[in-house]
């Protein structure tokens, strides 16, 4: 972090100054100029903050050089992070798609799902039980029991399962439960996130409907200070002026959010877009743009769907998408 | 709620269409043109999912003319809401200031800044207890240490205490708490927001970050569907391209949530804008744009504070601001 | 400026970069520090593209510490400018209203609309002979024969006039026009900028939907740039992901323009908003928060308006507005 | 577009509202029923002020059936258009490259750069004459100088040339141009794209800033509706909230853009992205999205280019780039 004082500064508030910054355990360093002090701050910024600094009346400006995470940055672990989740993977050379219902609604409806996205290549199995909806008086999932359904489908396909915890309460629900998704709406539900960090298990963390990349960084951070390394990050659009999609899908976050970090961006383009004809195409975009794998809705009969049937692929398009996304894969791996 | 089906649909897709809609116990009035056949639906439609419907090959659009909100909407509630809290009382005629630091730091510190604002004409206290912060570095609040400074202030005072909860595991600590504030962060945690509606607690519920005003009536429709009516709405800014200002202060938020609903709609100029010299202005333009009330923060050493120091007013200030406030209610009251 | 040099940044690139800078005329200082060398700029740095230093490899950072509009900036012109238009003037202490229909229609319309509001009190006109419309198809204005009513309306009353401008080759139509309007749209048509600064007109500058402060500010800069200082700032709303009102008007800009610039800064609540019956609390709004004025659209019949009806105040709520705006004026002016 | 009147709507009034809208030579199919009587508009309705019928008392809500544009929707026109070029054609199966130089900045930066991508396999050359800057003191292009510059290149090297119009008044010098750019800027200069409708040149044309997928479409329909149907649509970034990249590329414009009109969608991931780095992930994942072409800054001294250095890619990262491009093609067309 650079502090630049501003050019008339006694030599007793710098001294104020430095004394403090140095109560936090750093080493600053001194360039005097004709013009401006610039104080170097070298150690562990992350506990300062800079909009207090900027207060002081001497203070022209001050600049992070520093990120302000240090377990999710790219720079202190430069290999590519890889989350093993039973005989998936996430994160290596190869794409992994998760796929399934929006919400589990009957023991039916997941299995038949379950086994149509393993047929055509789906790694792991995603439905929804706790749903976070508007309106208080919409379906609100199957709970706990949309669970239980879930197990069931993972035992009769081998799948690995993936789904939402809504709140810290229900957190003895998701044992078995392979990877914990921490939706957009809790995003920066801090608690939730620090008790997360206590578990081992993967975490697939959405990044806000208007979260800047580095407040998704900074909430991977939460749960990686409290221990828990296996985090995957996961763009699903963010809010704009735009209301003909649902969402509107930042596809550079993929190449950004791989610079900044090493832990594995995936993309969903479903809940991007909003509507099913786009995701094929936004899709094979995701992983044409470096994405290690793909979050889509799939559902038998996307028409009767309880949540987001509009967006929601039938198993045939999404098996004919698979078949499109392995093509795109080859050509870009031979690369 | 008004479905309109394309011209060719044929009877057998209306009568099965109609049917099923019967089904969720509404009245469907058919209206046949020559271009169109119109669907009027009577009832409660709040569990209709519009985008279902929609997905059927033969509907051209689905129109929703009632607000998908009740308890929350003037319609039905023709007169202004009134919470009161001890002495005070949010939504009528006067205005109502919430002020206190951003953070409980100290028995001294929330002590001199009660009194202070309350010496100014503050009528309830502000101060975090509970701190979501966006960095896992960064001061998380006092927590429960928090909560005990902020009754012995309120003790000391009278003035009944707004602070923030985080997490449902921390609603005990809540029970002497006059009002619950419920963040941005947390607008649509809605396992929160169900707890919340089965306590009488007044809760402080703000707007998130990107969220439209619809989406804050629905928030406050869960408090209010399962019990609670004691809801203040609060507009505290929104994420825009603009970065100068920490947030966008949605002004037009008061008249219009005050036209769709019979909540008090209070203002958070500090949050809004992020920057202390800009907050007078802003209270005074809240004011005139008919809020009801303000939420400021105070701090009696604001380049110490241990956050949000940028956006404090120091207690002179504030009383200076206060002093303007009164006026202007006099002459708005006139009118 | 500031140029912030990695650690180990050789003396030869050094010496390249401060020969480069001081090739622009500017005086370059230099503080050696063990961590940092870091460069300060003196003199006119308004040339110099930040992105280009900062692509240079063994730069940290660049840090503008000036803002990089002069003639618009309050630093160097302390005191609040006033623009004199006829009789009125737009910046003082008292605010100036601008009122009139969203277009001209007919001679009939706007003679009826100028004596309406001159008489409750507006002291300029306003009325689009030139329309910016988003359909080819739509009523594109009276153009030429629209600047004459406007005219005879300006004779009639003796209201100065304020017609927007769409393209330089309408200039030569202009002569007699009191203060030219450049609409949000054109906010960056630098042509056109650039010859409105050749002349000496009144020109009102409208912020574009989504342009920052600054971008306003170096708008405003360019007609100043070319000779003409009687630059008018006019926020009007800006867009975001909320679409219950038109735009969000944004309050801050008032305050903030104030700061950064000596320009009077008015505010259109109607184009902000876009429905009439919020347009007076927005209005109340505005002069508290310390806008020099307002633009607002006044039309005797909005529901035949061929533009713009639905946030066209009449005549009478027009009235009503103007007293309660001058009561809180005089509380204001009290302070 | 359908009108639905409120249920106690008097016989008087739909009677006047349909002798109104029959007067703009429209049908009028009306649909009694219990609740509500429905309108059915049949005709061109592109005339209609939908907010001034909302503004009937007796309306509750209007809705457009149709979409406001015709020479530029799919519906009208169901094959892609493809708008040929000298030897190139844009939007037929194969993708086009347009590249080079954010600025023309002398005759051998101009030649090289077009020499190179041209061996790359670039199809047209691209390069400003005129920029628009933001500041009045920043290099404003070589102007008439660039546009002779720009033809040497087309001369020495067969590629045609594309480049942006400022004002209507540079019009003539664009007679041997190519294919003349309207910038994001310029969108909405209803003006310009007007006389542009009056000559028979390819337009490209990019999106706004902060405008919608129809707003493009409208400004294109301004082009085509005074009788040139050249139109390549140019998605180039929208502003959100994120600062990280220049702007936020929207991607899901390119399969939208594509459903709603027959006109081609090409992307410019530089511009969009504003850093050199990310541009080769996002041009992959525009053609995997099905974009029918690139506009990509290449610079052969970026560090040194005059504006957007940091932008531009250096030839032999653009050769790189392409050469994947061309793989991904194949691998896309073998679908």
């Amino acid at each position: 972090m650079i502090v630049i004082l501003k050019g008339n500064t006694t030599p007793e508030s710098v001294d104020s100054l430095v004394g403090n910054l140095k109560s936090f355990g750093l080493d600053v360093h001194i360039s005097r100029g004709n013009l401006h002090t610039v104080l170097g701050l070298i150690g562990d910024t992350g506990k300062i903050d800079i909009d207090q600094i900027k207060m002081l009346n001497f203070v022209e400006d001050v600049k992070r050089i520093q990120e302000p995470y240090k377990n999710a940055n790219r720079k202190f672990h430069p290999d590519d992070s890889i989350i093993r989740v039973g005989d998936a993977q996430i994160g290596g050379k190869t794409m992994t798609v998760i796929a399934g219902p929006c919400s589990v609604e009957s023991e039916e409806q997941i299995i038949t799902v379950a086994r149509a996205v393993k047929a055509s290549g789906a790694q792991l199995l995603r439905g929804g039980a706790f749903k976070p909806r508007t309106s208080p008086y919409a379906f609100q999932g199957l709970r706990e029991e949309g669970i239980k359904l879930l197990l069931k489908a993972k035992k009769d396909t081998g799948l690995p399962i993936v789904t939402e915890i809504m709140d810290l309460s229900q957190l003895e629900l998701f044992n078995e439960v392979d990877v914990i998704q921490v939706g957009a709406r809790n995003m920066q539900n801090f608690e939730l996130l620090k008790q997360l960090g206590h578990t081992q298990k993967p975490i697939l963390l959405k990044r806000g409907l208007a979260n800047t990349y580095q407040e998704l960084l900074m909430s991977a951070e939460y749960i990686m200070a409290f221990g828990n390394e296996n985090v995957i990050l996961c763009e699903r659009g963010v809010r704009t002026f735009e209301s003909y999609t649902r969402n509107t899908l930042d596809i550079s976050a993929v190449p950004v959010l791989k610079k900044l970090s090493h832990l594995p961006v995936i993309v969903d383009p479903s809940h991007a877009v909003g509507i099913a004809e786009f995701v094929p195409p936004l899709a094979m975009a995701a992983i044409s743009a470096g994405a290690a794998g793909l979050l889509i809705e799939v559902h038998n009969n996307p028409a009767c769907a309880r949540c987001d049937g509009m967006q929601s692929l039938t198993p045939e398009k999404f098996a004919t998408l698979m078949r499109r996304l392995k093509k795109l894969e080859t050509a870009l791996l031979e690369d």
